[in-house]
């Protein structure tokens, strides 16, 4: 039997971990489904082709009970939410978690109003396999599902946020991971710190979209290990991005730079540059 | 009391205009709604980012009682026009309208259809704060305002341009923006005219749309000088053009290196670029 | 009378007729109707600009009246296909066979649904005059149409897939084109190879979205010989593939380097890389 991600990790750190995990994506090539925002659907699926999974944006509730069963992963992605998408969302996500397979949510803004709040909460409750935002969606979620985390004397944003993440993985069974100088990954005991990125990926639209998407793929290569899957992913695209950051000019040729980058990221660049470690 | 916006225009001509502008965008970082056509979400989005704006692609008519008074500033393009968007749009314009925050109109392909034509001019009695358009499309909103400004003789589409601008400006209580070789602005009395910008621009899809979104984003920064925001957003972005052309290789490495550069203008470039005059 | 498309491509092969397509396309500017996928509508703009058509993005069912009959062709693409959006790419279709104006249809993901299956032999049954999709489209239609092609023992992809292609365009009576690593292009009789373009194309997303709009603007300005203008679009999107490739260092690059070079393209480089066969 071989060791699993996760006993590979324990034996050799994490870059072995992320390499076999991303090394599995190009291999495999998941199908990943993506319901995602139209703001981000080009880099979403240049994403996932570049790092060797296949894109599929399919959305219509019509379609679903056809092409879900097919797929590796699924994404769903609130960003340009309207009522007419939402049954497809809730569709394919209840049909994924029905059958097992792995699926992602990215809510986001989701404090944005009460009608994204409440669908953002609808989704929760169909057990997303990991839910991927920023800290204030992170917290806004884990104030409507389990009550405020934020003290009265509070005053350190991502103090809050992982508790808010660690709050919403107990809640709600799904691995929570918060992006931000460090990105915080939880199973609401476990918490781990993925180091990698660079602060401009913030001023490209879509990576927070993007970074969700990989981890549906790395997700949906090793469904057993959430946890690990999506470290890895945040990793990958984290490093991808200082790689495209050593020749970038400004946040339009980072973004070249760092697809390029992903698709051709070898075994010694990402031993090398995972910066991943657990809080204590 | 701080000269404002148009005084320290007078004072020294339009480039400490434009910069200041520019630097209030950077150091205010304003929150623009963006209901926009389907091809322009990214570049839109991007080039909000990269001039220091937060965009926000928010277009459910559930979403807006909530989200829009918290916008600096609210953009409604019309490219990819449907019935089920045109409500949100007329929702979005009239709660800002009442809000008493800018929006502003990019009635693209005004003329292509009866059912368009109507729709861009529901949207111009809702009060825009700027419309911007090329010429044809200024020319049919125009004429279909206050009747046709072209007289018999008239072949010189930029003159018929600038009268149909001032009429409808005159007409609608809104900046007028007319892009082409010379961008025109006008509120209807005085005219100014940009002339930054590259030929190649027009083979890239939504550079128009694009530049609409950031005339909002100076706007939502200097509500009480719209003609001036206008005017410096479109140098700004033309300057963004020129300097990315110095090094492009065509259309699609354009819009790379003028998202680059907009995101790292600085003072002296802006300075020594600024080409805004009068027209007399 | 000057020689038509055809007779000049007996007279010194197919380098002129390519050469010729795209000055055409250069020279008339077609204006192009896309009603295409949302993760397409940025790339499938910016081919046509950088070729020198027109494109324009609209999709609303009101419109068409006055629109289609406005442009040069129709391009239809059902990748992200729902049920509102389905009545529109009919009516346009409908509408644009009466008005004798090419159309051409890309059946994303024919097989992926029943849903979309029925959607795509409905837009078939209104007469493409260019159906163009990948083996396991062009497979999935053919078999729905007139019935498997596929042998007991046959297990070579592109032969069935050139089977299917001559057997949907003798059902159909549109030009069929098959992407691969030959593209196949037949009139049910005639079966003509390209050999152009690179694999790496098939890491970015939306390129065969692309190239099957530029055949939209190449059968706009030369309708009577649909084959050839559409093994011309092919040709010259393989050849930008390939002068792309020469500088890329990934697929973000590829793209960027494979649109500037398409605007750029000259006669010399277009007659010595022009790569098309008969098949025999």
């Amino acid at each position: 039997m071989e060791p699993t991600g996760k006993d590979k990790k324990e034996q050799s750190g994490w870059g072995p971990t992320v390499w076999a995990n991303l090394t599995a994506v190009r291999d495999k090539s998941p199908l990943i489904q993506c319901i995602t925002n139209f703001v981000s659907m080009d880099l979403v699926a240049n994403t996932l082709l570049s790092a060797g999974a296949s894109p599929a944006m399919l959305h219509s509730v019509e379609e679903i009970p056809d092409f879900t069963p097919q797929v590796g992963a699924l994404y769903v992605n609130v960003g340009t939410l309207s009522a007419d998408w939402l049954p497809a969302m809730k569709t394919a996500a209840r049909l994924a978690s029905q059958l097992g397979k792995p699926w992602v949510l990215d809510p986001v803004a989701a404090g944005a109003s009460g009608f994204r709040l409440k669908a953002c909460l609808e989704l929760v409750a169909l057990r997303p396999t990991v839910i991927r935002g920023n800290a204030s969606e992170i917290i806004a979620l884990s104030d409507a599902s389990v009550g405020p985390t934020k003290g009265v004397d509070s005053s350190h944003e991502s103090m809050d946020a992982m508790e808010a993440a660690k709050c919403l993985a107990e809640a709600s069974g799904s691995i929570v991971a918060v992006s931000g100088a460090v990105d915080i990954i939880t199973d609401g005991k476990t918490v781990v710190g993925v180091h990698n990125g660079v602060p401009m990926l913030q001023r490209i639209t879509a990576t927070g979209c993007s970074v969700t998407a990989l981890i549906a793929a790395f997700v949906a290569v090793d469904p057993l290990h959430a946890l690990e899957a999506t470290a890895s992913a945040l990793s990958i695209f984290g490093i991808a991005g200082e790689m495209g950051m050593d020749i970038a000019k400004g946040p339009a040729s980072l973004r070249i730079h760092m697809i390029d980058s992903l698709y051709s990221l070898d075994q010694a660049v990402v031993l090398s540059r995972v910066n991943i470690a657990g809080f204590s």
